[in-house]
C-alpha cells in the first residue's frame, strides 16, 4: 500500500485559487471529469469574492490509505453540520447520516446514491465545499462510520433502558472511499454555503447563460408527428394565445430510433430545412431528441465503429466520445444536418441508465477508459460535445439531458426524469442548486385538472417550462374548465422573463443558482421529531426528519412555494425578513413558518422586503433583439432594493466579448431609480415603469 | 492484466466430485467462504447421484480478463434459459433480464442485488448451477449485457415503427465482475434445476437436520420480559391449550444490549440456570437474542479489542470471527454462561446491515480480511461459531440469523427480516430453496383478525413457525373470534412433524431442500404479457411477468399455496399429474392452473397423487425421545407412492454415527404397507394407522 494514515495538513494544500485549495491524494488518475471538460476556472470571478478560511485549519482531513486496494480519506464534520449536494437527489436535501454510492444511474425511487447526476461534491452548513474529481464510483459514508479511533466517540448507550438510544450513533467525519489508487481533492471556501456553491460554479467555469428564447415555453410533440403535424400544433398554440418558443421533436423525426441514425426520416419531414424555416417565422425553434447509440443503418455507423465500446446498447454503437475522432464525427454530422438550417439543440436521452439497458461497468472502450469510467461521465460527454458544436457557429444553445455529472456548471443542459412525482420533482429541482445543476419538472400529463394546473405551474417557475407530449399528446388546453388559468401562468412565465434572465446572467457572472433550495438562503427548516417504535414499520424507532424541501428562490427575491393536486393551502418556511404577496404586493410574513393559501389559478409566489422585478409584457414568444420591450418594474416592501437588469443579444456569445450591459434598478426611501446602460438589444429604458407594490402602512 | 480473453474449455475443468467441476479462474483469492467454512462435500452422497454431462461442453464460458483491474467471466445462457438463486430475494424467482450487485445488507425493498444474503450462486431451468466462491461484492449481468462480438446478437429494431422493439434485447451469457483478480468457479450438474441445487447442498456438507424440538412452535417474548414474566406467558400457552416449544428472549436478557453484554440481566433474570431448568420442565427450549457487537461494559471487551476491526457499531468492538481467538473467546462464553444450563440456541441478529449502522466496506480487521469481506460474510461466521459449539456438546441447535450468504447449507439456521409484507415472504421463503437456505416468515403482529389468522397459517407451513411479539406483545389468541382456529392452524403444524422431520432428514442425506419453489418441480409457471405504453408509469412499455412465487411444496407430496388478508380464493398453478384436498382427499387438479378456494380457518394444502402423510397426534410440545408416538398415516389418490418416515433421537448428534432409522410406508394397490425399521426412539410401528383419503371413484 502506498499511502497509509497521513493527515493532510494545512500546509499541504495549494491554494489554487482566492479560497480554493487542491491537493492529490495519492496517485493522480490519468482520466478525471475537469480534465477531460477542460473548461478554465473563472479566475478574476473568484478572485473577486470574499475572503475565506480554509475550512480544515483545526481538525485536518485524513489519507486513511491510497494504493492498490483503492483511496480512503476522511474530513471531519461537526456534530451539528449539515451535508448537502452530491448532485441531483429526490427526496431529502441534508444526506447526514446516509451511506450512498454515488453512481450515475436511472433515479429507482430511493436516495442511495444512484441517479441521473450523482457525484462526490458537498456543500456544509458551515459554508465550504468538497469535490472529489474522479469519473469513478465512490461511496461515501455522510457521518455514519464511526471508527475505534475516534478521540471523541459518541457516548455508549444502552438500548434496553436507555431511551436517548439512537439506531445512528453520529460520526463526526464523512467517509469516501474511491476504487482508484488516489484522487484529486478541491476545497471550497466560504463563510455560506452559498459562497461555496458559487465557488464551485466559477471553478468549473461559471453557471451558463441560456439563449433568450430557452426562457419560454417548451413544447414536445408527440413522438410520430410530421412536420404538417408539428406545424398544425404550433399554430394551434398561436391561435389560442398560448405562448410557444421551442417545439421539440421526439425520436420519430430520425428515420430509425432507439438505436438512433440522427438521420431524418424522409417521409415525416421531406424538408427540414423548409419546416425548421417556417417554425422561425413562427418565432418558434426546434429542438431535436436523440440518444447516443448508433444503428447499423446510420450513416456514422462505419465511421464510429472502431471508436466505440465492447457492448452494444439495443444493438447500437457506444461511441467513446472521449475519443476526438468520435467527437469530430457526430459534430460533423449535426453541423451539416442539424445546426446549419437552424435546429436549436438537442435533447439527449438515455445517456445515464438503467443498468440493465446500458452498457456494464466491466465494458472496454477504445480510448482505455473502463465502463465505469463512461457510465459516470457520459452524459457531460455529450453535453460538452454539442455545447462545444453550437460555440463553432456563435449561437447559444440550451437543451435537455438525462444525465450529467461533475463540473456541468457551464453547459446549458437541464436534467430530467421518468420519474413523475410531482413533490419529487420540486425537491430535484431544490438539491440541483447545490451542485451546479439545473432541474426541469416537465409536465406529462395530469391525474386530473387540479393534478395539471399545478404542475403547469411549477413548471413555469423552473429552469426550462416544458410540457412533454411524446406518448400522452396531451395540450396545454386540454382541461376546458382551467384552460385560462393554464394560459395565464404561461404567460406570467413570459412576463418574469427579464428577471429570469438576469438571474441566469448572474450564474455565469458569479456562480449564483438562479433556482435555490432554502440552506441556501438561511433557512435549514429541519425539525427532528422521535419517531415511535413499531415493530412492523419502524422496528427501530427511526427519527422523523422534516426539510423544506418543496419551497425555492427564483433569483434573489421571488419565493416560489407550489401547491399540489388538491391542495390550496400550505406551510412556507420565510427566510428572516419581511415578505410579500407577489400578486397584491401585501405583507404575508416576517419570516419563520407559516400557512399560506392560493386558488387553483395561483401558485403561492413571494417578494422579500425591498425585493424588484421587472416584468414584460405577456408575448406569445420571446421577441428577437431587435424588438424594444417595455418594463413594469415592480417594488415590493418598503425597504431600499437593487436589481440588476442584464441585456445582450440573446444569441450569440458576443457578450463574452463585452457586448452586454446591465442596468440598476434601485429603490431609494420608496421612490425608483433607473441607472441606464449605454446600450441595450432588448429594452426601451424610457419605457420602464415602476408599480409600487405595497402601502406604506 | 494477466489474463485476458480465455476460453475455457471443458478440458480445463477438474471434476472434482461427480458432477461437479472447479477451475481457478485468475488468482487464487486469499480468502473464501469455502475455505473458512472448511465444511466437507458430502462425497458418497454426490457420488449416488445420476450422471450429469458437463453443461458447458458446447459453449465455453469465458474469462474475460483477470488481473489488477478485476476478473470478469462469462457464461452462456440460452435464450429461454431461466435463471434462478442468488441468495434470498424477495420480489421475482427468475432473475434473467436484471443487473445485480450481490451485496449482503438489509432488504431496501427492492430485488437490486442488496438482502440479507446475496451471493454469486445460480441454478438455471437447463438444470446446472454455477457458483463463484467469493467473498467480495460481485456484479452479475443475467442476460442483460449484449457484447458487439457476439456471433448472434438480437435483432436490432427501430423503436419508431416496430411493435417488437424491446427496451431489453435479450444477451445469450450471463458476466460476472468480480472485484479481485481471480476466483474459484464450481460447477454443479444436473438434469433438472433440483439436481444442481442439490449437488450444491451436498457440497456445502448437505443441509442440516434440525433437533426435532425446533420444528414445533416458537414464540418470542416481549423485550423486556423477566423470567417470571416469561413463565407466565409460558404457562398462559399451556394453559389455552396452544403449543409451545422454544421461546426466544428478545434484548432484555442482556444486561445491556446494542451493543451487546452477553451476560444475563441481574434483575429480571437472577437465576438463568433454574429459569432455564424450569422452562425445561414445561417441554419449552430458551433461544437468546444477540447480536455480535461488544459493549465496552461486557466482560469480552478487553479480550475483543485487539480482534476486533476499525469501526465501531454502536459504540461496540466488531469482533473478527476470521480469527480463532475470536472465536474461542466467545465460544467460552457462552459454553458456560449458557450452554451449559441448558440454552438451546441463539437468534443472530444485525449481522447483515444497514449500511449506514454497520461497518464501510473499507473497514480493516487485524485478520487482513477487507470490510467487504467481514461484511458478505459475517453471518457465516457467527452461524459456524454456534453450530460448532454446539456440536462440541454433542446437541443439536437451530437458530435464528438475519445475514447468510455461500455455504450455509449445513448451518442450522432460518434467515428472516424487518420487512413485513405477506406475499413477498412467500417469494423470500420460495428464493431460498434455490441457494441451501431457510425462511422464517415469521409473525409480528396482524393488521386485523383476517390477516393474523394467514400469516399464522403461512408461518406453521414454514422451515420456522414462530411468532416474534417482542415489540407488539401480541399473543396467539389476541384476537378472540379466531383464537381457536389459530390453534388449530398451530396444532396442524405439530401434527406434520413426522412430515417434516423426514423432509429435513433428506435435505441432510441428499441435499433435497425441505420446502420448494415451483419451478424445482417443474413449474416455470411464467406467463409475459406486454406492457402498456404510458409516458409517466411505463415509458418503455415493459413487458408483465407472471410467476408462481406465491406457493411452494413443503416436502414431496404437499403443494402449500397461502390465502392472503381479505382472500378466500386464489389461483394455484399444479405440476403435471392429479392433486387432492389434504383435508378432504378430494380430487382437485389433473395439473395446471386452477382456482381455489378456503375458508379463513384453512390454509389450503394440496396432496399429490400417491402421496403419503404421516401425521402425529396434536400435541403440546414435541416430546422427547423416550414417548412411543402414534401415527395415522395418510394415503391420497389412487397411484402406488412410497414414504420413508425418520426416526433418532431427535437432540445429539449421534445420528451421523447410524444411531438413526427409516421406515418405509408404502401403498401398492390401495393398500398401506409397512417396511418397519431395527430401531425406534420416538414412535411405534404397531401404533401405525393407515387411513385412506380419497375413495376409488
Amino acid at each position: 500500500m502506498a499511502v497509509q494514515n497521513r493527515t493532510l495538513l494545512p500546509s499541504q494544500w495549494m491554494e489554487t485559487h482566492r479560497g480554493v485549495w487542491r491537493i492529490n491524494a495519492g496517485e493522480e488518475q490519468a482520466f478525471t471529469p475537469l480534465g477531460f471538460l477542460g473548461i478554465p476556472p473563472k479566475t478574476d470571478a473568484i478572485a473577486g469574492m470574499d475572503e475565506a478560511a480554509f475550512p480544515f485549519a483545526e481538525r485536518s482531513p485524513v489519507l486513511d490509505r491510497a494504493g492498490a486496494s483503492g483511496t480512503v480519506i476522511r474530513f471531519p464534520l461537526e456534530r451539528d453540520e449539515r451535508v448537502y449536494g452530491f448532485g441531483l437527489h429526490f427526496r431529502r436535501l441534508n444526506h447526514r447520516n446516509q451511506v450512498m454510492q454515488l453512481q450515475v444511474d436511472h433515479y429507482g425511487g430511493r436516495d442511495d446514491g444512484r441517479t441521473h447526476a450523482s457525484f462526490p461534491f458537498y456543500v456544509t452548513s458551515r459554508g465550504y465545499g468538497v469535490l472529489l474529481n474522479t469519473a469513478k464510483v465512490v461511496t461515501v459514508d455522510v457521518g455514519t462510520s464511526v471508527r475505534r479511533d475516534d478521540p471523541k466517540p459518541p457516548p455508549v448507550r444502552d438500548r434496553n433502558m436507555d431511551r436517548a438510544w439512537d439506531s445512528q450513533p453520529p460520526a463526526n467525519s464523512i467517509e469516501f472511499n474511491v476504487p482508484a489508487s488516489g484522487v484529486e481533492v478541491i476545497v471550497f471556501g466560504g463563510n455560506q454555503p452559498l459562497d461555496a456553491v458559487r465557488r464551485y460554479n466559477l471553478y468549473c467555469g461559471g453557471g451558463f447563460l441560456p439563449p433568450r428564447w430557452g426562457l419560454g415555453f417548451w413544447h414536445r410533440v408527440p413522438t410520430l408527428y410530421s412536420d404538417e403535424q408539428v406545424e398544425a400544433e404550433v399554430n394551434e398554440f398561436r391561435e389560442r394565445g398560448f405562448p410557444l418558443d421551442v417545439v421539440g421533436l421526439e425520436p420519430g423525426w430520425h428515420s430509425k430510433s432507439y438505436p438512433c441514425t440522427f438521420e431524418w426520416d424522409e417521409g415525416r419531414f421531406p424538408n427540414p430545412s423548409a419546416f425548421v424555416k417556417r417554425m422561425d417565422e413562427l418565432g418558434v425553434r426546434v429542438n431535436l431528441w436523440e440518444n447516443p447509440y448508433v444503428s447499423p443503418e446510420s450513416g456514422l455507423y462505419e465511421t464510429m465503429e472502431p471508436l466505440s465500446g465492447s457492448h452494444t446498447v439495443w444493438g447500437g454503437l457506444v461511441p467513446d466520445f472521449t475519443m476526438p475522432e468520435a467527437r469530430e464525427a457526430l459534430s460533423d454530422h449535426r453541423r451539416q444536418e442539424h445546426v446549419v438550417i437552424g435546429v436549436s439543440g438537442y435533447k439527449l436521452d438515455e445517456v445515464d441508465g438503467y443498468d440493465k439497458w446500458l452498457w456494464p461497468h466491466h465494458a472496454t472502450f477504445p480510448s482505455g477508459r473502463s465502463g465505469e469510467e463512461m457510465r459516470q461521465t457520459y452524459g457531460i460527454q455529450l453535453q460538452k460535445l454539442t455545447s462545444d458544436l453550437y460555440r463553432t457557429v456563435n449561437r447559444r444553445t440550451y437543451g435537455l439531458v438525462r444525465g450529467s455529472y461533475i463540473g456541468a456548471s457551464s453547459l446549458p443542459y437541464a436534467l430530467y426524469s421518468d420519474a413523475y412525482d410531482h413533490k419529487t420533482f420540486i425537491t430535484a429541482l431544490c438539491n440541483c442548486g447545490f451542485s451546479g445543476l439545473l432541474w426541469s419538472p416537465e409536465v406529462r400529463s395530469g391525474a386530473d385538472a387540479d393534478d395539471w394546473m399545478r404542475r403547469m405551474q411549477t413548471v413555469c417557475f423552473s429552469p426550462m417550462a416544458m410540457l412533454n407530449a411524446w406518448a400522452s399528446k396531451t395540450k396545454p388546453w386540454d382541461f376546458p374548465h382551467i384552460a385560462d388559468a393554464v394560459r395565464d401562468a404561461m404567460l406570467l412565465r413570459m412576463r418574469f422573463l427579464p428577471y429570469l434572465y438576469s438571474a441566469f446572467a448572474r450564474y455565469r457572472e458569479d456562480g449564483t443558482p438562479p433556482f435555490r433550495a432554502m440552506p441556501l438562503e438561511g433557512v435549514e427548516g429541519e425539525s427532528v421529531a422521535d419517531g415511535t417504535l413499531d415493530d412492523t414499520a419502524n422496528p427501530y424507532a427511526s427519527r422523523a426528519v422534516i426539510e423544506r424541501a418543496d419551497q425555492y428562490l427564483m433569483g434573489d427575491s421571488v419565493l416560489v412555494a407550489p401547491l399540489f393536486r388538491g391542495e390550496t393551502t400550505r406551510e412556507v418556511a420565510f427566510p428572516d425578513g419581511a415578505w410579500f404577496d407577489f400578486y397584491t404586493g401585501k405583507h404575508v410574513s416576517h419570516g419563520g413558518v407559516q400557512q399560506v393559501s392560493a386558488p387553483l389559478e395561483r401558485i403561492p409566489l413571494f417578494v422579500r422586503d425591498g425585493g424588484i422585478i421587472p416584468l414584460m409584457p405577456e408575448m406569445e414568444h420571446i421577441p428577437k433583439a431587435d424588438r424594444n420591450v417595455p418594463l413594469e418594474v415592480r417594488a415590493y416592501g418598503t425597504k431600499d432594493g437593487v436589481f440588476r437588469l442584464y441585456d445582450d443579444d440573446g444569441e450569440t456569445f458576443d457578450f463574452e466579448r463585452g457586448d452586454c450591459s446591465w442596468t440598476t434598478l434601485r429603490t431609494v426611501g420608496g421612490n425608483g431609480e433607473i441607472e441606464a446602460a449605454d446600450r441595450y438589444w432588448f429594452y426601451d429604458p424610457s419605457r420602464f415603469e415602476w408599480k409600487r407594490m405595497t402601502d406604506d402602512a
